[in-house]
């Protein structure tokens, strides 16, 4: 019976789950701070799981990590040092390291198991990019780091876990701590996070909240979407900066400025998928018009 | 126990179940046609299923169908006569009526008893569409009465089941059903389809096939998506007309133009969502650009 | 693909779930004291499940039931009047009523819509018992009528659902209830009761703390059990009684008892079947004897 | 939410699986022969698994092993030589050297890399069994070592996975099969082979098939059965012989023979669990007597 053999189930929605049926269980276990899976199945080849979430998949990783990474760069004029918080797999360091001007990434991840389990499981992620003289790998808190750190950033990219209650990046997303990211971004910097799901069933979730805070503490904040096919949604990023990036963002001229920049060639994003990105269906335009929750420390939005 | 009660589980892709929880079974029969069930969830109340393919849900059913009916509404300049080949759940019907200018809306829909369940099952879907003085149903195979109808329509719209193999729909995606259509479209007219799964992991199944096949009858032929939450992913429409369709799409003065001329709101389409809709990821612009395949009666392109 | 479609899943053990394929839903809702389900399957025809568990189905109800009726009633001399405590499907009626000395049974079960649903919809359950002349059908709390009643009856049987906490029958396993039961019982009459799953995995959430609590009021408590499919383990019976039952029980006449007795053929039950019955496998053996806990309205077990 | 996680489902029934939440996955490959995954769960400790189908857990695997063997093993005098087909866990060999008698035990599995997972995964099944001095390992087709070997034996054990279309044991449950074996068996010496399931559901499938097809080669052919948890069902078992069996199988003093034969003290098998095994459910009896079909080389009967 084609039923027969192992799935992942996972929950999407409250009351729906999806059965991916899996052929390889490469490690499962628990890390000083989470849960970890790496399987692999014939549908998105292998996956990382922590905490019951799937986090990326080779299949489609491509979608999120170029979403999350290059619509910043590319509208940063010459982004020469590079932040990252999270990010275990390797993927949004990669796409970093594609632009040519940069001279240093920094890569804060809490848990140097689940990096470690990504460098050997998943190559096809990073693709070496652990191995880049450019990066520098550092295995803390990134709120504690930044508070620490006399680095002061071009661009920084918040590649995290979503707001679990619990979870490890909790108080990731709040008010306090982007004041303190904002501390070691320079004038014209550009930081981007990750903003969790952003369909009509689930956008109240974290999304509005995370772009709403971002508002508070920055002088623009631009949401933008994708639709990534193992989180069986569209998903929610947001830009920040004091910079305007709205006539960056509207420019129209990105292919020919990534040709140049790019030490490689995209496979999702491009000028018309830019478009695209930022063109927010009205439900998501409505939900941040109507939303008025500030992520705090005292008062953190944690998905449901 | 969570997990106890009764689900829906649908194959969205091979290997790749959804799991719905259900409340209630409003309605599960077979029909001379196909199988129906007619399911109640939390999450998305009431859907309409046929042939294990949830069609749509009270939840998200107007991105569907504003999807579907608006844009080709919405630039032609005056669409009077409208013909719906299938859409028992009179939810195509409903959106088509709303605009003032309709003056016949004739829909063909092959099973009677879909229909019936529809209304008595889901007002929410129809709420009277089926009662307007507009309307017109006939229960008859779409193509059956194409070919001995001597109406001629400004708008066509195809809500079509899947063109699966031996479904009821497999021989109305072809070259030689588009031809037909054609026949009794009006000079400036334009035809809509719904076009099937869009996304990254099965936009190949018939998306881009059935966008080919168009443009072999069809002077223009624009594709466009939405993300459906009930469908799982990301979905494939197809404008088709001898008409110039891009100069209009690009017109980017929409919300105005359906202002005047809708008797109600919408809630999903409006000038961003149009432009979010026609701005293709690159995938498919690049699955277009490489597909080859046309759907003839001889051989058509069933999804798997 | 051959998962799609509706399923039931039930929570047989912890991290085990059986998921059935159903066919239709002839019932689901809520009575004033629990959910009703009546589900129809190709495997098991239709099923009766309250509060989320399988209470009987058509494919095999009649090894429960007959398990649940015939020892008593073929090892007490003559039962004229006997008790019925739940049994809503009118299955332990029917086989009560099949034995031609009865004179009077009383069913008392607390629900009188699931009574009437399972009238409507489960006719081969109960073949029209409950307009047999003999029947006396109450609807209140068993333990309410027993201590009110002056009726006294030779066999009382216990059909309930298992001993859940917040579920209908919580209280009608205890000592106490017991205690209230042999009151209306005479001096050689004999109770019987299910007493819940009895495999190597699940005896110790209820069986033999039910077997235990019936030797505090009894003089004699014989376990049995019986493999059940739909209730996907082995299924425990306790025979409690003043008299002696053993030498009874071992008397290895039965079917010819039966053959007189009897007004139809029984399915399940006979000799042999009734040794396989009373000789449990020694994990239960060993369970009784290690088993010191009681029931009782202060301190009840109840099943996890 | 609880149902998150890796399940593994099993096909019990058709429209019927059962879905097992496993914590580690030890092993999931092909060998040559066969899909082998051994999985760890909560509920059952750590499975074999092949061809999609449970073969044993460390939970309940002494239920099925004890039934297996000490049957046949109790009712021979003095079981010197023994002989094993599969029983790749090493569980039914660690049952056999339990017996002091036994002085040379031949187990015969097809496939090495089984055995080796087994040796390396499941240590609680085999106990150190591989390294006794008394086993001699062969890895060969059952049928062909049992044509070439000049070795005779007092009990023969078949501990073969179920005769499944295309699987690898499809023709060592035929006439000609047994034929064979008993050509390798002393004039006074038992078979038993395990004999698929034998619950209410699925007797049908292949139990009273082979029931019938030993009868036709020995004397005697007894059925029996045991209820093993992780098979969700009844399974079965036959001992055939052209000694008579009967008399042996009903002696009643098995407890005191075994505490003289055994170094070690069993789980479940003891005088009374006897006396449940062999007093078949009335279905399986009026299965027997309406089962016609023999397994033939040129017709055999496979599972569903």
């Amino acid at each position: 019976m084609d039923s027969s053999g192992k799935w992942l189930l996972e929950s999407v929605y409250p009351d729906l789950n999806v059965m991916l049926k899996i052929s390889e269980v490469f490690y499962s276990g628990n890390t000083q701070f989470q849960h970890v899976e790496i399987v692999g199945s014939e549908l998105f080849g292998r996956s990382l799981v922590l905490d019951g979430k799937t986090q990326s998949t080779e299949r489609d990783e491509h979608i999120y990590h170029e979403s999350l990474v290059h619509p910043a760069m590319a509208i940063h004029g010459h982004p020469e040092t590079v932040f990252i918080a999270g990010g275990g797999e390797g993927g949004t360091l990669r796409e970093v390291l594609a632009h040519k001007a940069v001279e240093k990434a920094v890569m804060v991840d809490l848990d140097p198991d689940v990096v470690n389990l990504c460098r050997q499981y998943l190559p096809n992620h990073h693709q070496g990019s652990f191995e880049d003289q450019r990066t520098t790998l550092i295995h803390q808190d990134a709120r504690g780091f930044l508070l620490e750190t006399n680095d002061i950033f071009d661009v920084m990219i918040m590649d995290l876990v979503d707001p679990l209650e619990g979870g490890t990046a909790g108080l990731l997303y709040t008010e306090e701590y982007y004041r303190i990211a904002k501390s070691r971004l320079k004038p014209d910097g550009i930081l981007v996070t990750q903003s969790g799901p952003a369909g009509l069933l689930s956008f109240q979730e974290c999304f509005t909240t995370i772009v709403n805070t971002l508002s508070q503490v920055f002088d623009c904040a631009v949401p933008y979407h994708a639709h990534v096919p193992s989180f069986q949604t569209l998903w929610g990023f947001t830009l920040a900066s004091d910079a305007d990036l709205r006539a960056k963002l509207d420019d129209g001229n990105l292919d020919a400025v990534l040709l140049g920049r790019l030490n490689k060639q995209l496979k999702f994003y491009d000028d018309i998928t830019h478009k695209n990105m930022f063109a927010l269906p009205r439900f998501l335009r409505d939900g941040m018009r109507d939303e008025n929750r500030t992520n705090t420390d005292a008062d953190p939005v944690f998905m449901v």
